[in-house]
């Protein structure tokens, strides 16, 4: 049973498990304060947000890294391997290719996919790579639960109806296309020219 | 004089400008529901947003987009052409130096670093290359706004402080590191990881 955690509150949690992870050795003891320079969230809300984690009891010398994450993986469900896909291998979703993170995260990549024969026949990578017109198949057949849309706009729709029919439940979608998806999936956007776009505008707001 | 615009409306009003520049006919009629299609914003909240903007009048035939765009860039001082460049020339980084979709929204890649002079010179690229220990000095002379950071976790920070060195205002920022900046600097956090995550959660949550 999942305490209820406010959304701002499980994203700076997901924030911190990824810090830990990369920057931190696991056996160190650490407190909110050294979370809170790590992190840039004010040391109280790290306790507050820490405090939504069940089974964790903090204590006055903290917490050791390595318990901390586990506590967190295991209130946020996030122990274990997700077989993620990428499709749409273009530079960006080539980059992502050969990325070494996911995996130390708990995220395997298991199979691309690229509606250009071609650039699945010439790519060199161990990740096996298929034409777009089986994701329907072969995401099904691998298991993936979560997918990286990372095509031209105009193909965005199709790729993610594709993935859902094939049982993906999760969308990373890198393009600047709103995705018309079922209630029980979780899409999540990234755009770069979004986020400059915010820059721009809080910038010129601080002027 | 900007009125004042709480920042979820800025976030969103940001979103719709690049999905207007990509997705739709600048000559085109759009009203709110057709922007709540494109944009999975509910219509009122689409209206509330745009009526943030001033000098923008809303009328029962809709707006044109080019109109919408033009206040929407007025509005948010989004005008003009800000130059950018990117720091970490690893896979991701020149995946982005090659990205074709920055100019067309305002924003112009003016230069690439990298710590690895064998990086700079064997790439091929029409943007001009500099090693990394030149960020303050190539910068600052080339009037560059705002830094994208690609460069490896333990980099980022040294990186950063560099940019901002150089006069650079606004930072994108790849790593998962927290950036240490002064109060005018403007950051903004993409993580492939701490999304996946996110996603992770929520759909846990929901079943």
């Amino acid at each position: 049973m999942q305490t209820f955690i406010p959304q701002p509150a499980l994203e700076r949690i997901c924030r911190l498990r990824i810090i830990l992870l990369e920057q931190v050795e696991q056996e160190k003891r650490i407190d909110s304060n050294e979370i809170s320079v790590l992190t840039g969230v004010a040391a109280n809300t790290v306790r507050k947000d820490i405090s939504y984690l069940e089974g964790y009891k903090g204590s006055k010398q903290g917490y050791t890294v390595a318990e901390l994450i586990t506590c967190i993986e295991e209130n946020l469900k996030l122990s274990g391997t997700v077989r993620t896909c990428i499709v749409g291998l273009g530079k960006l979703g080539s980059a992502m290719l050969d990325y070494p993170g996911f995996l130390p995260a708990g995220y395997k990549l298991t199979a691309g996919f690229d509606s250009d024969i071609n650039v699945i026949e010439l790519m060199k990578t161990d990740i096996p790579l298929f034409p777009a017109y089986d994701i329907e198949e072969q995401a099904e057949r691998l298991n993936i639960e979560l997918g990286i849309i990372a095509v031209p706009s105009k193909e965005a729709q199709k790729t993610c109806s594709r993935l859902v029919a094939a049982g993906v439940n999760g969308i990373l979608n890198f393009t600047s296309c709103t995705l018309h998806v079922p209630e029980k999936i979780v899409v999540r956007n990234i755009s770069f020219l979004h986020e400059f776009d915010i820059i721009s505008a809080l910038l010129a707001d601080k002027q």
